[in-house]
């Protein structure tokens, strides 16, 4: 399929570099491609950033039927623009589209729609160091009807945001709270998908924990409210008596890119990350033991953020004297070095868009 | 608050009223309120029903903040038009709301415009016996940005669709799938809001319930799948050995105002209602005693819904010999009757729009 491009007559002013925040500036241009039922995925097209035009009936706005994704361009100090892996999120589109009953895309014609839109918006990048360009893909269903059912018609549609440094101050570990009242998400649901349901759930909890003074909350499994899942866009690290260990994917968490990353990189680095079910009262008798030398989140937003305290049921803890640890650093380190071309990508990670 | 009224210039023909089917056609009016932080709900009004122009970053694509309620307008013999206790779905409105972090709608206010909406396109409702005007008021948060946390603004919108008569052909009981792999809501996660997450998770098991011959999944609870939840879009009640029984209220289902109404109706016939939790194992156990006398799914669409067979890991029951039984039809007829004026309402259920 050929990508048609229409260019805007009207580019928008660049937003000043030092303040970009996260996922409030957008480019000039988007991606959109359609979906009808008999005809499959068909016109795609580069076009004119603009709202969309959706009947009030429309199904995502009533039955929740969407799935995103959320990945980075980086500028290199040579000039060249990588994307970090591309093809997983293109994998975990289809992934999130088999449980939400949407039609699969394409891997590589995915990877190939976002390298053509970041081509066409490729000004947009910011080279301050730490900043870059975030790519949106996402799906909605677009049926204009009211029964509950899978829609007969999708959008793909990918957006672009220019985005600031995560650390423009340093790393700085964050406060953690343990939620023991909500839940996010169960085995037999939606959990492993990413989908739109599972933010909507986590918003009440993070406006509560924000409150009390926390950065996000660290889930517990929905069934027992005992093992340890995820945190809020990221999935969790810990080193406990010199072994790595972070949760096993059992259906309800997010299979993270950073995380399949870090797995990896431990791995060739000679550090075996142990994958399974691990309790929050293994991880407080940890601490308690003096053995919880590092806790860490991976997600593409942060790369890492190392977790400085946990609050559960009003105990709190304090890792590494909430600083940043060897462990953390050093993936850090390597896949920062990576993305921003700084360091040798022995794993192939990156494709290069210019 | 004054509702402004913008009639279109424009109007649409109506569908023919024996072919209107569910949620397909909609009428020439919506009505649109506007949240802004800082200013509160404002600029309520009724225009033309078009299109909505939504921004691609709009935080509902993205994080599902959105929730909904679905209740129907009926035109009496006598030419008067009715809702059926319209202010239960405001109040559950305000119960969505608060659990997806959305600010709260003045219930009087809510029905005022439901009200006013409906007196405007009055002439689209159907009049054939059993048909309705089906009224969707829902909630989206429209904030142009990718971080995820509750949206500043929002829009509170209502459009209506003329339906038709569910029993076209006398009630035929249904195919009732019990789902053990899928989970559709959990305790502690967003079960009991009437919110766009609950619904995204349903449609895989909907899918393949429908592909194996069943209408709809009757959902077991999400912790030990053992509990009786809902059905679909409906709540259940079963006849066992004389007691009618329909599952508590524990945070994961939906509290319908079909099911409410039921439970007070039999209440007042003298037949008393026992909400609590009931296992699968229960109902296979009654059924094998001899003892299941009726099921049936209860919920605004369908009103009563009788159950003539269940599927559990490839066990299936007949109930009542697959005939609707006395305790659903004489719900149904109290139900029906009151909706459409031929009965007395003793419970102050209606209001009356004109
Ligand atoms: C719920 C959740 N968990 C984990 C992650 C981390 O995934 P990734 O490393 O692919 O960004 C994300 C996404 O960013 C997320 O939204
Ligand atoms: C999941 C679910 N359960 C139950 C019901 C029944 O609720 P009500 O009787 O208020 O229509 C509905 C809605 O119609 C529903 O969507």
């Amino acid at each position: 399929m050929n990508i048609s491009i229409t260019k805007t007559t009207n580019p928008k002013q660049k937003p000043d570099q030092n303040d970009l925040g996260f996922g409030q500036y957008f480019t000039d241009h988007m991606f959109i491609m359609d979906y009808t039922e008999g005809k499959g995925w068909h016109d795609p097209r580069i076009v004119p950033y603009a709202p969309l035009e959706l009947d009030p009936s429309c199904m995502v706005l009533h039955y929740g039927q969407a799935i995103f994704e959320g990945l980075k361009a980086y500028k290199t100090s040579k000039g060249e623009i990588l994307l970090f892996r591309p093809e997983k999120n293109m994998e975990r589109v289809n992934s999130s589209n088999d449980r939400l009953v949407i039609p699969r895309i394409d891997v590589d014609f995915g990877v190939k729609a976002i390298k053509e839109l970041v081509k066409v918006d490729v000004d947009w990048i910011p080279d301050a160091p730490g900043t870059s360009l975030y790519i949106r893909p996402f799906i909605i269903a677009t049926d204009p009807y009211l029964g509950v059912r899978p829609s007969n018609t999708y959008k793909f549609i990918i957006i672009l945001s220019p985005v600031g440094a995560y650390y423009k101050e340093g790393i700085n570990p964050v406060k953690i709270y343990v939620e023991s009242n909500y839940v996010r998400a169960v085995k037999g649901g939606l959990g492993y998908a990413k989908t739109v349901a599972n933010y909507a759930s986590s918003l009440k909890a993070q406006v509560e924990a924000k409150h009390s003074g926390y950065t996000q909350v660290l889930w517990l499994d929905g069934i027992e409210k005992k093992y340890i899942e995820e945190v809020g866009t990221m999935n969790v690290f810990f080193k406990i008596d010199g072994e790595i260990i972070t949760p096993s994917l059992e259906g309800s968490i997010l299979p993270g890119i950073t995380r399949m990353s870090t797995i990896e990189l431990l791995k060739k680095s000679g550090i075996p990350v142990t994958e399974r079910r691990i309790s929050i009262e293994e991880l407080y008798a940890a601490h308690a033991a003096g053995k919880l030398d590092e806790a860490f989140g991976t997600g593409t937003a942060a790369v890492i953020s190392p977790i400085g305290e946990f609050n559960w049921n009003e105990n709190s803890i304090t890792v590494n004297e909430g600083k940043i640890g060897p462990v953390a650093s050093k993936v850090y380190e390597t896949i920062t070095g990576i993305q921003s071309g700084d360091m040798e990508d022995a794993f192939g990670w990156t494709q290069k868009v210019l």
